[in-house]
């Protein structure tokens, strides 16, 4: 083999991996074109769509949310559209909204209430990410859809997908991010159904048929595509483990006193678990924890490196509960002993920092 | 350890590399974001700025030249800005610049003459991906800078960076992507001059200075600083090695008749060699080469698989120069036996073809 089109893409050094560009004419790209295409076609099953073209690869699920939402926005921005989501939601949903109010595209609303009037984006999580909370989408959408059939259902699955069942019925869009379900960082998708109309961000090459513009990270989507496969064939036995994980942290509410479990109320994913251990702050115990091995934060990592408020008081928990809240998250690979253990180091450091504040 | 914070980021299966959410709070996070301000410093050590805050990471050349481009645009969309480039440049700069105008954000322009009223963003290529000329960035940027000194100037470095010395004197904003330098697809950045502003493109957590929204694919971007380090500490071996290469397959010119070296005049880069075998189509010749094992394009990735005008033919090259040109693009990876090799094997082939049209 003598490869001499290194303008169009070059191996990446000591990964010895498919790497082509999928838009090469000779037999290596059209290879990737064809694993691409593999790739998509598991994603859009999963998803049970029956379309994989339905299927958009993007660099992660910042890039997804912003997509569907600055996209729908600015091919409607001429009808002025109303943006309708909820405080509870991840910047990526959060921010795009407040960016595309500042831009004049659309109207922002923090409450699901349909407007009559001009089109509507509603966009909300699927898994909620602080709090591990499920929003009924089906039955959201279609309550939304009676009210305002022409209104566009956004749903972001990061927390969700490949942990959560997915129906897409009443849905139009779909996000989801590969390295949340042990895919590789820096890639993620769209789900767009048939129909829908989005303005791409990201414009050149005409890739992914024109909705996302560069060379596909084939790689990186092919290697997604095993972890969502992996995570879809064991799904029950993976959700049955991880409820066992969750149940092991969660009875830590027996064993002390002043712990609250954060939720919204409603059903909730085992995959994650907000807890307060009141009179000590979420930092301290995730700095204490982290030095004895045991890797947890204090929400949303995106949120929790910064001094800002913290994002369970924003959702309407008592500024105690939030200043001490923990988020756990956890994943098939972790095991029952490691819950057990990570149980007995928390009770300790709990009991231990009490004491010191008394 | 104990890991349960697979909501900031899980492992993914099979690649036992860092992989850890830079924004998560404990010592895992931490390390991650160590890593990323080590990729950030080298890179940035590379392009002579002595601030690695400069340095923005993306997830590649086409999100770089959107953030660039359209980044600017929507910072200075108030005041009518002038988008000035040239029809040579990479669809990743065109099609932004076109995008911006169909929003009315900006006025094209498709030579470089600057106009004297209203805010003004020049985008170029260092390197041509067609052809491999070079441009004179510094002589250009400075020629703009004495007509028009707030004119901001962005060079696409994506076949340049690594590969032909930089210097940012009197440049603005400089793209690179990963995976044209041996690093992996799916990552690059853009260097932003300290001053210069740009609204973000992507929302969501405020990463990368607030530039560019989402978790940072910390694998794939150590990976690039460690390709990068490798291109900038063999520079000269590499650069004298493949310019043998390209001097063993540019000398078809002597081995056969009608045979075109394709470029704008001036200095190229031995990375990227246009030629044109005329009467053989690039298509032909391309298919007939991967079948035999080596692997060349009729030109950018991005457009040789679309049955659109041939580049070179935008470009102002004749129609039968460019609908038989294939591009050369080489890496220091490449041996001379494999140019040797391949030449043999173009020569039968191009001989071959023309006895049979005859």
């Amino acid at each position: 083999m003598i490869y001499f089109d290194n303008a169009a893409t070059s191996p990446p050094i000591n990964i010895p991996q498919l790497f082509h560009n999928p838009s090469s004419p000779h037999a290596l790209g059209i290879n990737a074109e064809r694993a691409l295409r593999d790739a998509r076609k598991k994603i859009a099953a999963i998803l049970g769509s029956t379309d994989p073209d339905e299927v958009i690869f993007t660099s992660g699920g910042t890039e997804s949310n912003n997509l569907a939402i600055l996209g729908y926005a600015l091919a409607n921005s001429r009808q002025n559209i109303n943006l309708i989501s909820t405080p509870h939601e991840h910047p990526s949903i959060l921010a795009p909204i407040k960016f595309a109010y500042e831009r004049n595209w659309g109207t922002p609303h923090t409450k699901l209430v349909i407007p009559t009037t001009g089109p509507a984006l509603v966009s909300i999580s699927h898994v909620n990410h602080e709090t591990g909370d499920i929003n009924d989408i089906n039955a959201i959408a279609s309550d939304i859809k009676k009210i305002k059939p022409g209104a566009a259902i956004h749903i972001d699955g990061a927390q969700g997908f490949g942990k959560e069942s997915v129906c897409l019925q009443n849905i139009d869009m779909y996000s989801f991010s590969g390295h949340k379900f042990h895919g590789p960082m820096g890639v993620g998708g769209l789900w767009i159904k048939k129909g829908i109309r989005l303005t791409p961000l990201q414009h050149g090459g005409g890739q992914e048929n024109n909705m996302r513009s560069g060379t596909e990270n084939v790689p990186a989507i092919v290697q997604m595509a095993i972890a969502a496969e992996s995570a879809c064939q064991n799904f029950t036995n993976n959700h049955t483990h991880v409820a066992q994980l969750n149940s092991i942290i969660r009875n830590l509410k027996s064993d002390l006193k002043d712990v609250t479990v954060n939720n919204l109320g409603g059903e909730t994913s085992p995959y994650i678990l907000n807890m307060s251990f009141l009179g000590v702050k979420g930092e301290v115990l995730v700095h204490a924890l982290s030095e004895k091995g045991v890797y947890v934060s204090m929400g949303a990592a995106c949120r929790s490196r910064k001094r800002a408020k913290p994002a369970l008081e924003l959702m309407g928990f008592a500024p105690e509960v939030a200043q001490s809240a923990i988020r756990f998250s956890f994943s098939p690979i972790n095991t029952i002993e490691e819950a057990t253990h990570a149980r007995e180091i928390i009770f300790d450091l709990v009991k231990q920092f009490r004491k010191l504040m008394k």
